[in-house]
């Protein structure tokens, strides 16, 4: 029943590393509280760097500063 | 003044279906609480199958094997 | 496999009505979209009024000036 | 270490405009709170026309009305 | 820079089992994306039980009838 | 017609700042996308600082450690 809200940028993850995320996400919920995997329900956000902020800064400016 | 967010999967919903859901959770908000329509927000996500789980698993890998 | 998540003012809402909220939402999007009920989540959350804001006030003043 | 959501619809919001955003809200919260910009984050969400509604309906379908 | 939200039902959940939520889910981003832990950011909601709902029922209901 | 959501820990945050936190967020998308203030919705969520982690470890534990 647990929900699960994953939000990171748009760069370059794979299917195969979002379903890594997905089903580390969930077995860290049955781990931890034991909860019913069947009904953990888990969403990855992709966020363009434009969109994405840190220290006022937007990520794609970070990264052309090599941050 | 409610705010409703609704999270599905982006697989074929047409505008005509998403102008249901907004008319109809606005209508719910007004019909239990008796909300004003005209500051009630909804917003739709829709989400990748790739970026969705649920049991574990991505909704694509469930989709390829007929669930 | 929907998530709905609802937003509202903590005024007065009875564990009856949080109960029509979700059994709404959730048909709806049975209804709308042929999900299936048996995955669909809804969250309600309810907000102080002095955590809510439209129009640049918060609903605390607002309630104080009759809006 | 706060988070701050931004969620508007996406109708021609430059990449300058959105860091003039991520500026703004970071400031906004060492202003007021005297939070460590180095660790606030701002995500904007630009949400499609058709998956925005208020008062009931779409958007998309206000614009066409000139609302 | 990751951003983890987990929202579970305010069931029993101890400050430990938080601390090994929080440390699981930064590490899981460690682990497939090599994200930096330091600017991982992990918010754990917990919702009552009279505001979750699922299969259109709330939890609160659902635990009086040993679901 | 734009949703904003600060998230922040719960730590002595008073009406007032968060009146000031709203009132701050509302011009800001005046401002910069020339939004109408008065269908801007801002959301403050305090966050208990068990619930909040980063770096991998609760606020709780960096305050307590003078982080």
């Amino acid at each position: 029943m647990p929900y699960v809200n994953i939000k990171i940028t748009n760069e370059d993850v794979t299917p195969e590393k979002k379903a890594l995320l997905i089903k580390g996400a969930t077995q860290l919920l049955v781990d931890v509280l034991g909860k019913n995997p069947n009904t953990t329900v888990v969403v990855i956000d992709e966020v363009d760097t434009d969109n994405w902020g840190i220290a006022g800064e937007t990520i794609t400016v970070r990264r052309q500063q090599g941050k």
